[in-house]
């Protein structure tokens, strides 16, 4: 089945005439046309008949080359790219037309020019839904960008001293992915060191390693489009027996969690795990966030691993699992890898060495 | 005047009694506190009295000690940060509430639980009608961008020669600019060659450059949020006469907007001074975009410079000047430089070479 007639058979249960993204991702995922982020793109979706697909000038014969399944026009350097929009929209005669996520702006503006002839029901788990269950190609490129995202975990590793910069730790891990092929990277590298590894979103600094620091490195690399995801701590030097203690525990945790990974578990009960032993451990106040999110081509996509989640996972999902201690003034360890959902297990994608040789 | 006491000038002849943003970026504009791209922050901004600004746990430590001129609450890891936001919002008794970008969802929430007692405003040119004019501090970051910036050139036109990936050259960009102290890269970079470079949207990709190709670089550091902006086409070995021709006449189109760059000049008349040197050389149906944009904490932000754009330069705008050609089938030039807008003149403030040496 196309991901075109799974999206249609997803439309027909929601009653909805026509789709509607402007998301360069979804429209990647149902025409394997990849624009770059920001570029202005409307994919039309009637539930019969062939989608279409309008550009600009400046993505029109990339488009023309590489969207499948779909008529693909250019709306001209002087064209009007919300009136055409509007056009193709009103084309598609749709009482109900279901749309992802749009600018506030584009919102309004659709809302005002359509609003009276069809409604618009903002729907983005209809694309979704499809792309949370990753088929056979989209792991491929998951493992090759899991690859690539080893590569920089290890570049990162083995530059982690004293005397180093953050941001150069930062520069190795993201080169090392690049020339080995990444398209970049799939999300800001974190590299937060001494008491900055207590900040989960600490991102890199020009502070300088010392020695007996926490070393955070959390990144990952893009390849064709799919994300990956890691973490890992380790010591400048070698650790105290207080950062073992954490570095033990965080690891226990992850593999806790790692053995309750299978298709039809409660993200919740997945999560549950991780917490159990960082509770037991006395850690249990230490982990403020989520164990993890599902992977693709964002780096933030569904199903969510959290105490809230009220989700199940599914064979061909791709999740990380990711606990951590953050200890405000001492430091923070956390340590994640990037899991592909099995009927009875999860598969560790991500392989680099937790620790420093 | 600070930057608060700005907006607050904006609001009030906006008539609004609060200003709500989700902007990760306007947020750090406004209060000085930087969260990674994708965290939920909600800053509510009273007429008068003390902004608040709403985090959850895993933003919280790092937002309690940058974020100035506001009170940091933090939702906790079980409350509702929808939940919380709503309730703030409500305690600004204000008929008309002014906003930026925020999701579809969170707009319909907050639409679902507040449109009854205020009015919601879309108004995202409140905060950028700031932002557009740079103050010298914001200057100082661009202009170290702009340094890191043109160490990504040079490693960039360094590195062309028949036989590398487009990836390898990406690789060598992207750790000149980073090894330097680049917080990371403004945009995906463009290295593309033969006749990808006609292609505006080229990323890279694993094509190998050949001898005689042209190769267009697009990158950008950023340095403190801010970026900047430069391309630069070179030919892998020798131009040919056609290449030459291509090449000095862009330069050429990029020299006469430059020189009509000013304070009080149209965005639309310098677009228009490159066009016409595009036109007389019988290239004028090349160049299917706008001539720039302005740069600051986004890539693209306003003002813009295009045919269509109504805008006037202003003292403090730091823009784009970026004219191309695109031939599809052969190959496409683009030079840009990053221009800070004074009272009489433009200044570059990338300065890499335009040549291979």
């Amino acid at each position: 089945m196309t991901r075109l007639t799974s999206l249609r058979n997803e439309m027909e249960k929601k009653g909805f005439g026509g789709y509607f993204t402007m998301s360069v991702k979804n429209i990647y995922y149902l025409t394997g046309f990849k624009d770059i982020s920001g570029a202005a793109l409307s994919l039309i979706i009637p539930l019969d008949g062939t989608p279409v697909l309008l550009t600009q000038p400046l993505s029109y014969v990339a488009a023309s080359e590489k969207a499948e399944g779909c008529v693909v026009k250019d709306v001209g350097f002087k064209g009007s790219f919300l009136g055409e929009t509007v056009r193709e929209l009103r084309r598609l005669k749709a009482e109900r037309l279901g749309f992802d996520d749009l600018t506030i702006a584009m919102y309004l503006s659709l809302g005002e020019k359509l609003g009276g002839s069809m409604k618009l029901i903002h729907s983005p788990e209809t694309v979704m839904r499809l792309r949370r269950r990753k088929d056979e190609r989209e792991i491929q490129y998951i493992m090759r960008a899991a690859m690539l995202t080893d590569e920089g975990a290890e570049a990162g590793i083995e530059a982690v001293k004293a005397g180093i910069h953050e941001y150069e730790i930062a520069a190795e891990i993201e080169y090392a992915m690049r020339i080995h092929g990444s398209e970049g990277v799939a999300f800001e590298t974190v590299v937060a060191s001494g008491p900055r590894s207590a900040l989960p979103h600490g991102l890199s600094s020009d502070r300088i390693v010392r020695e007996g620091d926490f070393v955070t490195m959390d990144l990952g690399a893009v390849y064709s489009g799919y994300c990956c995801d890691i973490t890992r701590t380790v010591t400048a030097g070698k650790p105290s027996s207080k950062q073992l203690q954490m570095l033990d525990t965080v690891l226990k945790a992850q593999r806790e969690a790692f053995k309750s990974i299978r298709a039809g578990e409660k993200t919740r009960s997945v999560d549950d795990a991780a917490r159990r032993v960082l509770e037991e451990e006395g850690f249990g106040g230490s982990f403020i966030h989520g164990l993890g999110h599902g992977v693709g081509l964002d780096i933030h996509e569904a199903p969510t691993l959290s105490p809230k989640s009220r989700e199940v996972l599914e064979e061909g999902n791709v999740v990380s699992n990711e606990p951590g201690i953050y200890i405000q003034g001492f430091g923070g360890v956390r340590i994640e890898d990037t899991v592909w959902v099995h009927r009875d297990k999860g598969e560790n994608l991500t392989k680099a060495a937790y620790h420093k040789r």
